[in-house]
């Protein structure tokens, strides 16, 4: 099975500028956590955007719609900000059939260290495999159907709706 | 869902010894990893040895066995040493019916920072939550059926068989 | 010899919060580091502020002065934002006499993994017990007498000047 | 100051092999650890031996004088196992002179994440440029003249005898 990731930035590739002192988007760091996690998976990544999701629109939205769309692939995992992600979801299930799409992402960047970005990756890795045609959420060990999941942002976790 | 992990030792949880330079087993590390990794996944853990899985013979295998079968939950999930895996995985297939279970393990201890393990750790609790009733074993970001799965030394990685 | 180390803020001591995605300061990290660095020095630390250091006026480097001035151990390590350290370093050394001041930071905060914080710390402690009195700046492997060092901001390190 | 640094082996830049599950000696980490403490102090490396220092007889201890003596530089860091540092370093004490030397180590391996090893080299670099010539051993954030230091190998720390 090839699967496809699309890189659409989040808090997963966030990276600290130490001559500023701010946090930035660089490179995507998807390679070096596949090549941690020796994933042998078929995978083809695409750096589609590499943004916020708070800054997300329904223009950003449906460019990452036609990427789906267009893929060859079936089976495709998305890295998303977690701020909007319920939100993307919910915009692709609407715009995309026969496919199934998992969205994931991380609380804290991949190069802070204690991200659960390497963990959350591994679960959409094997929910994109095993999942039937639609649009998910993969965050904190579990799976939500795009249009059951909010986030909760008081605790920073995922939930049924 | 609830799901029980089943803890048995392996690479993921070795740790070292400063004062003797030695790789030695103390407790496990899965409550840390489930941490980090913000897994809110209903789980119940049961360590049950901490052994390399070299050392591993049937007696340990039906103590497994054992503990699958009368555990209450249909979804578990087996932290243990690579290189025995696939042997182990083959004797829960002939012992166990009915239940979903997932073998996995790491190449690198947990604690040394550049380790695979909550990579694997996030897909096993994955496929254990999509797989139907069948013992299997997740590396590399694959699953495998207990038959048909062999782990190749030299390049360090799971194959088909 | 008892060393006092003297918090004062700075990249440093820096988190980020999951919850906002800011930077933030809570508490510091030194007692880990010390921990982690085997430090056997007999050292005492008091938290006197927390703060960026580009927000730091000559009312904080005041009260620096008054901590240096009035604690008992004549060497003194103070751990410091790193954008106006020599601005303090130069303000310190005209209000303290007869004690050995090293200051020190981080370009990255200590618990994004990949930060100097360790290698500085090491080196400030090192410094604090060999140099004679006076008010030195300590990183980059190097030390710096007060009146004699700046910050390179374009390339993220301490010169002579 | 130039400063010229000798690696031996030791704890310090031990890997591990995830194919065998053991300790090995492949290339030192001193120019990743310079970097990671963006050190900007003149330094010119060179791999004497990789070794554990149990296995180090006054064969190996004379070449390391060899070095030293023969080398340009006044001010020598050593990087050297712990368990045998306090005999190397007596037996160097007796055959430099007119140089300042400083041995350092580590007890938990660079790459393992949690190392002492940063810390321990931020202050060799530091007690190397400030003390007098003679030959030292710089640990747990103190140093030693090399005839009054032992390992505990209890405590796993350096002490005065």
């Amino acid at each position: 099975m090839k699967i496809k990731i699309i890189i659409t930035g989040g808090t997963f590739d966030k990276e600290y500028n130490e001559l500023t002192g701010q946090l930035f988007f660089q490179n995507t760091h998807l390679p070096e956590m596949l090549k941690l996690g020796r994933c042998m998976t078929d995978v083809n990544i695409d750096t589609v955007m590499m943004m916020d999701s708070l800054e997300m629109t329904d223009h950003h939205r449906q460019l990452i719609s036609t990427y789906c769309n267009k893929a060859k692939e079936k089976n495709i995992v998305i890295t998303h900000g977690t701020d909007t992600m319920p939100e993307t979801a919910r915009y692709l299930s609407k715009h995309i059939s026969n496919k199934t799409v998992v969205l994931t992402g991380a609380m804290i960047p991949y190069k802070f260290g204690s991200s659960d970005g390497l963990f959350n990756l591994g679960s959409a890795l094997a929910f994109v495999q095993t999942l039937p045609a639609g649009v998910y959420v993969a965050m904190n060990g579990k799976y939500f159907h795009a249009d059951k999941v909010k986030k909760n942002k008081q605790k920073g976790i995922f939930e049924s709706r």
